[in-house]
């Protein structure tokens, strides 16, 4: 019988101590109170650092609230339970154990059970502070997973160098390509005013293991190389360094005449690099663990090396001499868009940077895009990958969902990062995988990395989606570990942001992974891309074809005419295929052997075209629209049944966003279909619903304040 | 002695549920948990609206919070400590009991503690529903503050009809003069997506009395009123109803234009009349209750009935024609600023609206800023008020801080409200204050309001500063009273926001009450105005002059030469005085009578002008300038010590903001006198500090991305 008292203190706890909102502001990082969780009696830490500072709060907060017992803090590892965390060299009774630390390397870290005096003893052991932060992080993700049975022994260590987010946030806190609100750099206030939000992003980076955040937009501007902007990078390196997190900065090519009063930017100008050199050591001065510079030249407009007739290397190796002494490194963009149109434009980037290959600085990476044109739902493997085996390519994602729906559409990214890079780029036999290209394993790359294109801002969740939040996860984890599994990392974010109930854990997990073929479906399907919006790149517009320049259209890319549909790449076309190996270059040069899901992306093909279903191409195009509106909707009633197992608040936003989803999915489809059949003449296969209005009605919709423009 | 489980009990609840953040995000609806505070043993309330509903649960939710303990609903009030809400209709039994309704009115509220049966019972009685809701909030207010002691009889009844928040916010989000982050209303998601949030907004408003919210810019976007808008404007409307806040949009004058199709916009073309008339009927098909139209017409360059040679009254009443069936107003800004360069750009409301007077439609207002310029820090109170005795004018304040120091500077802004409205316009003899003029006292009017530019958006604290919560408070419950008392407020914000402990309370209301004084002081003292930095009103900029028109430029307003300073609005200068009523035209029009706080304003006076206090005018400014500073100072230390008394995480945002506050005085303080001195050429009064830099290091800076700009 519960005594009198203690009924009311649980009932005062109850309603006076109102439950944590479930915004998810919390991301992945929740710590909810869970009896069935392993506990930690007594923690030992070694010291001497800001970092093993934050792993051991970190590992106190997070226990504390997971078990609703604070371990007790001790100095040695006395009794059943206990936790040490450290270095050999912060805690050096670690140096004693035999814990297999060389498989740690650098930055990774061992998590291992073990008896020490008889009593059982959980060590996460590293190499350096950063390498235990990341160790107690995961040591974390094991506890809220439920993933700690006996025997412990763990050991992981991050296949690329440079795991950064790219944030294309402008300095008047726009984010270019963002649905989440303002930039979370408040530039006006810093440095006076220290968000703690800062230190809660560079939480969330450190546990999945990002360890670099490029604050400003590769659309540059140069105010912020100048000194006050510069104080004001300074102050979140501050807050960033503690946990692993290095600032980079984007830099645009013109700073020099800009802010230097110089009368040219060439990269080979005395003058220029003098100046470059000057500002880069005084970065240094401010921030001494910069992380260097990301640069987009002569693309959509910015100004690069080749204004002055200088290439690429010119530009990079310039900035990169400045940089090396610091130990800095240059993320010099392979996506390249001159002002001239070209025959194609997926051949601009390998035409621009292969002849380039072995011409880079060694602090140098190259960083390509996973597709060839821009981020579409999905685009086969980049050809530069494994096209330059003398310089290091880091692949660049895109995390924010520019082209696949904004923040209302539920699409989960992991499987598209995972089909990047398991695509096989043949270059040196089957299993040259694009992973292996990226982490160096494949043409022995010493500096590796991987980029995302951040999806955060202030808004309360962070991504603009409780969903969203699972990309950026995804990214972490994949630059990780580039040979991950889009599955395992969508199951451990389900576990950790909606619990371990395998009535919730398995929907989710399913509907997360058919998410991505589903929006491909409804958006492009069989290798169609680039039919949005202009501008915004909101909603279907497959119909504009009055841009100033070809490329820029969707007609550009899809090409239907009345005898069928898709760019022809191969060697009849503009022979983009022969920039694969050849093996590679093979099958997609040849209609019948390209899978199917890049079909239209290669080879322009009749409406008759009979496809592997025995359906002509025309209708097999209907019904894929089809059913990418249809496996919304079966999303929408998967996420209705959960009510009873999601908390209120999180339940209702993501069922607001699939019918808005859905909704978006149908008009998209419709809108598509419309089109293309005002082109094919054909009819709608048997049964299948046609547009709710004619081509017309979605001719006319306009989308002035559309979120997100560049 | 406590049991074991008990302890346990405690212990997991203290750590496993961790405490709600201090984020501010609550704003003064905090309902902690407070031992002290009064109880309610069971809720009776009226029952058959969704408004009635929301006082209801308001109820709940606070007294469940504060007390620890729901209480119970029951139909009728039997026992001790029972709380009846409701009006005659929804409760009949509140007919038979003796309340005195009559002083409620219609939009107001009763509450009265009485017995009933033996029994002590408290009532909150209204003639209208949403007078209920504003008695609940008021008795949360009451139980927060420990205002609830025997007897209780408060009758209370707003003063003016429209109470309503201008939010300038664009359909981009971007929120003109917003320091807060972007606009609450996120159009794009809408209507699919109701943020919880705007409930939220709806409830804060409700809690002081705010009935309105025009949720689009004065500077105009037809856009807003086409039907997707209006779909979204109208599921803003849903869930801001049963609250009382009705929504208003801007009107475009030009839209019968841009969205119609016409050739003009001309208010008296017959198909520019049917064009308005069939746009209200059709937004009133999608909102029924809604308010009506915000118009700035002929003024910083937007359209109006004058491009067409017409009156604001021909234009007004178009608009209030086609708004009258459905009991719609209009709210037409008398903040007129040709295109043409006035005499006195002070003097432009007055020649223009005076002639107007009795010409306006009944179901207009006419919006009069609480000064001639522009919300400075400082400014004597509008000739117009007083001066239209047959056409309401409503009161405009701007509650976002423009021209006071964005979000970091603590100036509340309740002094400024109180002096506006206690000024005297002696129309009808001594006691003619602005508020008897606005409330409708003095001169009759019938439909009376008070309008503020809302200081809110997304930022988690709503307003950019946990401060400036206390301006929407205070701006909110000026509305309900004119007469009400900036000091009263700012202690019952600060109880409500900090809690009821002297230790608190009473050094920030100190802090609050002196606090817009110093902003006078560091930025604008003895009635200078508009020095403020060019374009994005950051920072001080006094010697501007290169604007394209004179009454840009801040020398257009100070007028510093060898000779003196000041602009000269006497019979000798433009004038300007004689637009108020005799008696204080004399006292304006005579530098020795002019208090010395608007001395500048109306007066170009010689540096060696000897003040009141004995000094020269040039030390004077100069004292002046360097105490607002040590105010600021001040500020800093007292909150410094109020740490031990202020949560953390409050505690420290308010610091570093103060610091802010502190360099940016200095800054205002340093460029003015270096700028001053420079024309003045006269030395510092002894002791008085030197500007840290030259006078062309303040002219030198620039802040391309300072927030909010139009």
């Amino acid at each position: 019988m519960i005594p009198r008292i203690l009924l009311s203190c649980l009932l005062f706890a109850a309603v006076s101590l109102p439950s944590r909102a479930e915004d998810g502001h919390d991301l992945w990082l929740r710590y909810r109170a869970d009896p069935a969780a392993a506990t930690v009696s007594t923690l030992v830490t070694g010291t001497g650092s800001p970092t093993l500072d934050a792993a051991a709060a970190e590992l106190v907060r997070g226990l504390r609230n997971v078990s609703g017992r604070e371990p007790a803090r001790a100095h040695d590892a006395s009794g059943a339970g206990a936790l040490m965390i450290g270095t050999p060299r912060s805690l050096p009774q670690l140096a004693t154990l035999s814990l297999g630390l060389e498989r740690a390397g650098s930055e990774g870290y061992v998590i291992r059970r073990l008896a020490i005096r008889g009593q059982t003893v959980t060590v996460i052991a590293a190499n350096s502070d950063v390498g235990v932060l990341y160790g107690a992080f995961h040591f974390l993700r094991l506890v809220q997973t439920h993933q700690l049975a006996d025997p412990v022994d763990i050991a992981s260590a991050p296949r690329t160098k440079i795991r950064v987010l790219d944030h294309w946030d402008n300095l008047d806190r726009h984010v270019e390509r963002g649905y989440a609100g303002e930039s979370l750099w408040d530039w006006h206030k810093l440095p006076g005013w220290l968000d703690p939000r800062y230190t809660d992003y560079a939480r969330a980076c450190a546990s999945i293991g990002i360890n670099g955040a490029v604050l400003t937009n590769v659309n540059a501007n140069a105010t912020s190389l100048t000194p006050a902007y510069l104080q004001k990078a300074a102050a979140l390196a501050g807050v960033f360094r503690p946990y692993g997190v290095r600032v980079y900065l984007t830099a645009r090519f013109s700073a020099p005449i800009e802010l230097g009063g110089l009368k040219t930017a060439d990269p080979l100008d005395p003058a220029v690099r003098a100046w470059w050199k000057q500002k880069i050591d005084e970065i240094y001065t401010l921030i001494p663990d910069f992380g260097g510079f990301l640069v987009k030249a002569n693309s959509e407009g910015q100004p690069g090396p080749q204004d002055y007739r200088r290439t690429h290397a010119d530009g990079a190796n310039m900035l990169a001499e400045a940089l090396a002494p610091h130990a800095g490194i240059v993320m010099w963009r392979a996506f390249v868009y001159s002002h001239e149109t070209p025959t194609d434009r997926a051949k601009q980037a390998y035409d621009e940077f292969v002849p380039l290959d072995g011409k880079f600085a060694d602090n140098v990476l190259v960083q390509v895009k996973n597709g060839a044109i821009d981020f579409q739902p999905r685009e086969p493997f980049h050809p530069l990958f494994g096209a330059m085996p003398k310089t290091p390519l880091m692949m660049e994602f895109q995390i924010t969902k520019e082209y696949l729906g904004f923040a209302t559409h539920l699409v989960y990214l992991g499987t598209l990062f995972e089909e990047a890079l398991r695509s096989d780029t043949r270059v040196k036999g089957v299993g040259s995988t694009v992973a292996k290209v990226v982490d160096g394993d494949l043409q022995g790359y010493k500096l590796t990395g991987m980029a995302g294109v951040a999806n955060v801002g202030v808004d309360r969740n962070w991504s603009g989606s409780h969903f969203d939040q699972a990309n950026w996860y995804a990214f972490g984890r994949f630059a990780w570990d580039p040979e991950g599994s889009a599955r395992a990392f969508a199951e451990e974010w389900t576990r950790l942001t909606f619990g371990n109930d395998p009535k919730v854990v398995a929907p989710v997990v399913a509907m997360m992974m058919g998410s991505r073929e589903a929006a491909v479906d409804y958006m492009t399907p069989l290798g169609l891309h680039h039919l949005m919006g202009t501008g915004h790149h909101y909603g279907p517009a497959p119909w504009v074809n009055d841009l100033g320049r070809a490329d820029w259209n969707p007609v550009y890319y899809h090409r239907a005419d009345a005898g069928g549909i898709g760019f022809d790449r191969g060697p009849g076309g503009s022979n983009a295929t022969a920039q694969y190996q050849k093996d590679v270059a093979a099958i997609f040069a040849d209609r019948r052997k390209t899978p199917e899901q890049f079909l239209l992306w290669f080879h322009h093909v009749p409406w008759d075209y009979r496809m592997k279903s025995g359906r002509t191409l025309w209708d097999e195009l209907v019904i894929h629209y089809t059913h990418g509106v249809q496996v919304v909707s079966q999303m929408r009633g998967t996420w209705a049944g959960l009510a009873p197992y999601v908390d209120a608040e999180r339940h209702a936003q993501v069922a607001a966003f699939l019918a808005i989803q859905e909704q978006e999915a149908q008009w998209w489809r419709d809108a598509c279909i419309a089109y293309f059949q005002s082109i094919s003449q054909r009819p709608l296969p048997p049964g299948v619903t046609p547009p709710a209005h004619p081509l017309e009605y979605y001719r006319a919709l306009a989308f002035p304040y559309a979120p997100g423009r560049s």
